[in-house]
């Protein structure tokens, strides 16, 4: 099919930096080296370009229903947002309903997004409760690719499943080669905390903040490295958003403990005086975890640096501000929990990271594209730039700066976190599996040219 | 009534060791002082030996049901036990069965200590569910003099509350000025571990430690300390047996955190590989949490030096060995658990804390009498020498060794966890509220003189 | 000669708080008890007051040689400056000069203090310089009553001896019974530094503390723990300042090294940003270690609370802003080091600490007096309220307020570091051995009255 | 020139494994893709093997003055054995004596390894005083592509430099882009030890240990860190040794302290039960530092999990047992310091990280061959599989074993600290700039092959 050969860029993976060329065919890389020439391929000079491997985000959730209403991307508008923020990779949290088998909560996330997608893609499955069954069923489901689970310690009566489940489920995955994705907060506490407040008429988005303290997140964070530590496996903490947490990940790490942990720009470039913004404003950032201080926020980039955040998510998970988010203005419970992200990870990285010097470009492209493919069993398919892996690009013109608006934005949500706020990092051109699918801001792909991706192993289990 | 004049005594507080006279005149003491003199009073020459005031044990089970039987000391065996070896008072833990009041269970309890207690004591009540009135009831408890109440993160389904139940009743302790007593083991993962022992026949009393890892008992402090944290409550870990949680206590100290620690000499002297021994003999150790290995021994002195423990109690709770423990002859987990202890509280700790020099004297007297009375708000009642305090004192002879043995015993059960263990510090007399009581290991009190005590706030809500 | 009795106080000690008389005759507590009588004596009648044992300032400088000038307060204007705070006796530092023997200094010492100071006094002696003869010179100070020997990190050239020199030191305190009392700063760097300064011509006040960072303090704090673990000495660190220390402190103690810890109220009531005072206002708190951040005076009142600070000195050591501190105008390294504090460290740490609730009353007297005489060989003589101790006492109205200034002052010195701050705790009455030495403020002894104390060893080797 | 073509490799990089031929063209790498061809090249089918970037060892003393001898390898045979073992880069510790400049020390360096050397190499230049001329000098040595120095806190008097001297090559160290490497052991103390033992006729190699306590090296590493956090510069800690100096590097990079560090094979391997051996044996494993215990190791082995160590290097300095060791038979302090390890580096590695599944493949390819070649200024060139780069390769056969023994081994030292035991990881090709030099454990290439690298800054300066 498509051939393509990429000259002269500047070629950063996570941990190389070299000029050479690239040479595409069907869809894969098959050459890197030095004066290539392909006299059938279609070719693109990149001189004073940085290519790098596509970005993947493995914290998202497109289309996904909550009670009466739906996160508001679904799998078209989402993944185009994506690819043009220079994602060329997804796994979406799909997740089954109370009563409803695994199986049944997958194929409906197979539905969703098959035929829509417009960039590669797979599913980790959310367990909302644990039943006789849900041992056994891990395994068919890894079986169908799916080699990543989620619980929760929050959302009692929700999604919460408790201590007991938590440890048989990481059992399980230790025995067939998945990877347990947790998200962290005492959700009895906050439970607590949510009743008194609202006994007190406390009904403003800021309360979401104060009923969501980091000590709750900085307990669960320890309570599931201890079960992890006693059934002897690995676990993946999601949206780490407190140094209270990254202190527990450090130690269980100097431990020796297999704990891997994600954060989220959110968490990196806003804090919790936002939750205070006239009026209702304060309800675009209502997500949980909730944003910190920004003493958090020092901490949460230090634990970038440190290697103790692995993986940039986004949690992208986005609600109209006007018609979605107004649920709860006379209850900020009823708030529709979380924010857009999914198109601005790259650059907000580049920018806080790799332009104001905490990170090298290497291990930027680590933490947003390499880590998260090995650790959920992608790589090298994806994540990396040699002979035989995808030929998914990213191609940064260094000097180039954006700003990011909900008017240039792709997503379809009505608001954007970072309103205003000027970035270098945003992609010149992406190309997904050897196609030029986005070329200075315009998308050129087509919805329905993303495939499923049946996972491997997380790359821990390699060791 | 009595007058008893105390002459040429080296006394030993918490904080003074001074040479001085006491008298004390209903058993209170009237003065300290040098060349005091009484013609009324009955006089004792105490050249050369310590005077302390008496041991306070606040972690007694005295005659507890459990299931069909019930721990072999009652409230006289047990108490003659506990002043023989030095303790003039005890807190025990009473309790009320599911779906019984607390105060019904108070009742019970007062029913079997009044008229057999040969010493002071005073009363914890174990919370062993939550329900609408629990907050309710424990004002009610408070009231009657009983200002500390015990929860469990352990044996769900039997003792466990929830998360949520032990953060309201942390709340309401603040409320009412009630100090909160956890066990801290995670129990959850504790049964699932038995379980899978169960099932792969693991059946002896070796597999109680394997199926309790100190990492259950670190998850619960740290789980613990974070919902004290958050609910700004002060907590006290009873039995604290593992390296692993006094890390995470002392990680709390140095955060503010009010946490207090008890420790139990069995925690101080034995260790795990007695659950090895010959036959059935590892029962004698099943208790909870289990015995652990030497550097969680080391752990726990250096915490008693560090003062990260503040309290020796005993966990006192006997079960006759060849009639009670073989319950468990087949299955460690019908093992009755728990051992004795009321009566070598002392000389162990003398012998290992003062003889081989890890602390002083008065740091010896604080963790045996001081802080116990201090933290649970018997202070300066008990627990001190000075002008108003009982007359409660310890008199021994430092150079005087003995050797602990079952045969010598004065509790009823039928073993000792230190059998033929040589020892200083074991009383020569023992004065309970003016009265001589023991002399010479012989009891000359009697059943009924002992007086419950109605207990004040904490100290802690006196800072 | 005397006889005190002082009725219905309330008497707090470091660890008892109780309603009852003091006898006291010829200078020595000869009774406590309830309804004490005595017609030959002075009767006092304390209702409504705490009586405490008298303050111990174990950090002061009288009279203390620097170049050409002199701490301006000696050992009377010193000395009543302290009583009238509440402090019955110092333990001032000696030194001798470079090619003195350790003898003719403390001589000089001697000479200074005798016939002058209104309290009992005591002596550390500085090292500064390390010579064949300085550990057989070590043994005849000890000998003469000095248990205590200090040695500096800083001032290379002048005060600083090097690594093998304390570790030296360290050794031989050990085998003597001496407690070694150390200056952390890394002299070294800070000199590098100061270099730095003055070549760029930063020569004002504000850049003393930028050229003694905390991390120099926190170096050298671990490097002599580290000596003091090796050389299996203890080790008293004088003057905390900040943060970073308190950690190295408390790990090591987790360690089980015995390290005391002092700390002064200018750590834990001024902060750093006082050096940008307009003119050369900063002057006045040039002093070493200098003050630090708001984020380290929090750490250190968290320390006094968790007991990782075990003594309030004042390193009293003042020099008159008008005539002295100016030699520094043009050049901050002129600039005599050193501020006043002798006659503030009872209100101001009865202030900060008992009355903004963060210690208790006995934990306040533990920390003005009784630790300080028990790590300095002083106990039970001083610092405790017993049979046979010194009848030491402070007398505070808990109700009454003063204003600290400059104008009431009884020191010498020309200004004062807390000038109109608002303290409860001023001694409404202070007894030296018996007798009435201040009254509201008026002081009512005389030069000459107070003597020379021979230390016993520190209590560290009691244990 | 050459043309080198390698089929089938299971190319494994720090970050990569991938299956893909190579083409390398005058001894740099062209191409690397799939189906390669070149009629030209002479072609190895290296089908089943692993195929990885040259080891790099960044610390090796050859042909070293030490008194009247030298360490018995000159760079010839140094060199061999470490080709021999899969190392094609050194970079050797050039010195200068006391009273001569580092540029004539560099030039005798240069003299020891021009026309002797078999692979290339490159120098650190280690300051043994530090003068006016220091700091100076410095810039000059990076000019001549020397970008790292070393320094000790070790050997007061002969290597030591003292604290301010460090902070100002730090200092300078940034300003010039150059890289501070430390020997962390406080030379100080360890002296003093040493005396006490000699004094005590204590002279036997068991001695060397005991007189170099762990808490001796990690107090200095703890003051070194502090060091360069003043001096806001990078630093290298080389040979670290102890479970106690790790903590302080894993602190301080929590802190974000840019420190580094190095371990080498024998203190993962050996312990300190070594020096008790029969008669003279200890000697063999007299270095500095000693080696440890069994924890240590166990701590040096997570630290190399957890990525607080970033390089492998060897210290390899051997000196012949049967005549140079021997030096030191009646004082051990007399023996010659260091052991030989140049040859066994990436075998012991290899078999007891990869095989015994304590880190990746990629992980081992790091910290012996991209991580040295990062951190001391040689990447791309050195350490990496990518066009551009040199054709530096190790070919090893997963499957194959190996015995290390002295017989066998190619340095010309007369003894092995790992005699007998069994390793797989031993190379069955290497390949130094495209030629093929070492094959089944013969030797092909030649002296003088080797070149001299002018090193560019480290990477660490990249960020």
């Amino acid at each position: 099919m498509n051939s393509a050969l990429l000259k002269n860029a500047t070629i950063i993976t996570a941990s190389q930096t070299i000029k050479a060329d690239i040479l595409a065919r069907d869809g894969i890389i098959e050459q890197i080296g030095r004066h290539l020439d392909a006299a059938d391929a279609q070719s693109f000079d990149l001189t004073g370009r940085y290519l790098l491997p596509g970005g993947i985000d493995v914290h998202t959730h497109l289309d996904m229903p909550l009670g009466d209403i739906r996160s508001c991307d679904d799998f078209t508008t989402g993944t185009v947002a994506a690819a043009c923020g220079g994602t060329t990779t997804i796994i979406d949290y799909a997740a089954h309903a109370h009563g409803e088998t695994m199986a049944q909560g997958l194929d409906a996330w197979h539905q969703r997004a098959e035929g829509k997608a417009v960039i590669d893609y797979g599913f980790h499955l959310t367990l909302s409760e644990f039943t006789d069954r849900t041992l056994r069923d891990m395994e068919r489901i890894v079986e169908a690719g799916v080699t990543s689970f989620k619980v929760f310690t929050a959302y009692p009566g929700r999604m919460m499943i408790d201590d007991a489940a938590i440890f048989r489920v990481l059992q399980q995955a230790k025995e067939i080669g998945a990877l347990v994705c947790v998200h962290c907060e005492n959700g009895q506490v906050i439970d607590a905390l949510i009743h008194d407040a609202l006994a007190a008429g406390q009904t403003a988005p800021k309360y979401h903040p104060l009923t969501r303290p980091a000590i709750a997140e900085r307990e669960a964070a320890h309570r599931v490295i201890s079960l992890a530590e006693m059934a002897d496996a690995p676990v993946y903490i999601v949206h780490v958003s407190s140094g209270a947490a990254i202190e527990q990940i450090a130690q269980a790490r100097l431990r020796g403990v297999p704990v891997y942990a994600e954060t989220c720009p959110q968490y990196l470039f806003l804090s919790a005086e936002l939750y205070d913004g006239i009026e209702f404003e304060g309800a675009k950032y209502v997500m949980s975890p909730p944003l910190r201080e920004k003493l958090d926020q020092d901490a949460l980039w230090q634990a970038v640096r440190n290697r103790m955040i692995d993986v940039i998510g986004t949690d992208h998970c986005p609600f109209h501000f006007q018609s979605q988010k107004t649920l709860g203005r006379d209850d900020f419970t009823k708030i529709p929990n979380g924010g857009p992200g999914i198109e601005t990870r790259l650059n907000l990285m580049f920018t806080g990271g790799v332009s104001e010097q905490r990170i090298s470009l290497n291990h930027f492209v680590d933490i947003v594209s390499t880590q998260p493919a090995k650790l959920f069993g992608l790589y090298p398919q994806k994540g990396e730039i040699a002979p035989g892996s995808d030929a998914d690009f990213v191609v940064i013109n260094p000097e180039h700066e954006t700003f990011i608006s909900a008017i240039t934005q792709h997503s379809i949500v009505d608001y954007s976190l970072y309103e205003g706020m000027r970035v270098k990092g945003t992609p010149e051109k992406v190309f997904a599996r050897g196609e030029l699918i986005v070329e200075n801001g315009r998308f050129l792909g087509k919805p329905g040219a993303g495939r499923f991706l049946k996972r491997q192993r997380s790359s821990h289990y390699a060791r």
